[in-house]
């Protein structure tokens, strides 16, 4: 395995990163048996923020995440794993896994197929493969830069983002308006959602995914986690889209995100935030 | 063919009512084939309310229209249909069938799976059985007075809303706010909004379906047309879910709809309307 003889802060090579998305690919399709048995059933729903918010964890979240960090420890022990149900586990390169177990939570506790389990295996903190899986519908869309792609019933195609399309035309998604906590976030959501022909609310991380296979054209949402945005990144780069934060850069931190079909439309909406 | 045999006003029998609605679940899964052949392809996208709204009109609305049509007056040729794209097409009794070829166009052109196939059959304006069929993902929805079911993957399981939710607990559907095109049902919304545990935008037809399966509690909408919700009214009443107008009747003109897993729920949103 060529993978684990790569060490310290040179690139891992294109030949492990692809070993490392295959098995990563297989392993998330294990991870979605867990949760669909799950998926439309009766829950048990705690509350992290203790009656703050509603921030729903489910036994769901846990197996998967439990399953995957065996999987990925035990076939790449020298990649930490971050995920959003144990925290991190320190390996020893600086490569790491990024895992969030069920993203989406409040649309699988609807019984609304928009979640998905995320994985990304990202090198400090550039991004270098992504997968996003959702098992009811039997999707899985993965990048890197060998390409973005959708596998579907054991089809794999690949995708491209919509490379033309202008703001005039585009189709904007955001999961919720209350993802912008602060006013300008909003104002500036509302801005560019006046200017687009079709907006629509919901979608999770399965919007970005659209956008990917050429479907929509803008997510813009805000209050991401790392592990939200991570896994994703990959997906819509090779697919021909762009994603950043508001000032233009990787959105590695999460946060405020703007993800456009094609640096064009990128630019439009750069320019009214 | 018993239901060939009825005439005038007295109510359809049972048997004849079930016999429709088999022949009405072949006849969907047909049209669904028609619908996947156009969903997530390139599409000629009409612009039936010229420049004033975006209200998108589909090859494949008209196509699965057209093959209802003709499947539905070639089995049942004393029944009128009422449909979307086409009309009234008078039939000899008082029992007509109501389809909505493409319910959710701006999902089906996002390349979001919550759009539907809706068809009901109604005696005058009484809703005897209705389908919603969604064949991305394979989940036919149906309902009369035998029963709420859903059929996937050839398995047919019945359904039952949530009997005990209440407001403080419940999750809250909407497709969008810009349905509600009075600002005093706007304002309704919100104030139910405000009172439930979690709000969530989208759905479309698939949100009643999923509130008769038990997996939310309230769907909240407006400006709905007689097509988008006949269908949808069987499901919904034989999963012990209530739905009605602003007013408590049965929402058989569309308009302002409120749909609730169970009596109690409906009642505590009705107080606050």
């Amino acid at each position: 395995m060529n993978s684990r003889l790569d060490h310290g802060t040179d690139a891992l090579a294109p030949a492990a990163v692809a070993e490392a998305l295959t098995f990563a690919r297989s392993a998330v399709i294990a991870a979605g048996e867990i949760a669909l048995r799950y998926f439309r059933q009766p829950l048990v729903v705690d509350n992290k923020l203790a009656g703050q918010a509603f921030d729903p964890v489910t036994c769901a979240d846990r197996e998967v995440e439990a399953l995957l960090r065996g999987a990925l420890r035990g076939q790449f022990p020298h990649y930490g794993v971050i995920g959003e149900e144990e925290g991190f586990t320190k390996g020893r390169d600086d490569i790491n896994w990024v895992v969030d177990p069920i993203d989406g939570t409040r649309a699988f506790i609807s019984g609304v197929p928009a979640w998905g389990i995320l994985l990304g295996l990202v090198q400090n903190s550039r991004p270098l493969a992504g997968i996003m899986y959702q098992p009811y519908t039997d999707e899985l869309f993965f990048g890197s830069a060998d390409g973005a792609f959708l596998q579907r019933k054991g089809q794999v195609e690949p995708m491209q983002a919509r490379r033309a399309s202008r703001l005039e035309e585009a189709t904007l998604y955001c999961t919720h308006e209350s993802m912008f906590v602060k006013q300008a976030h909003l104002e500036a959501f509302r801005r560019v959602s006046a200017q687009v022909r079709l907006q629509r609310f919901g979608g999770d991380c399965y919007s970005y995914c659209l956008l990917a296979l050429g479907q929509i054209d803008l997510v813009i949402e805000d209050s991401l986690q790392p592990y939200d945005i991570l896994p994703l990144i990959p997906i819509i780069q090779a697919a021909g889209g762009v994603v950043t934060d508001a000032q233009g850069n990787l959105p590695v931190d999460g946060g405020f995100v703007v993800a456009a079909a094609n640096p064009q439309l990128h630019a439009q909406v750069m320019k009214l935030l």
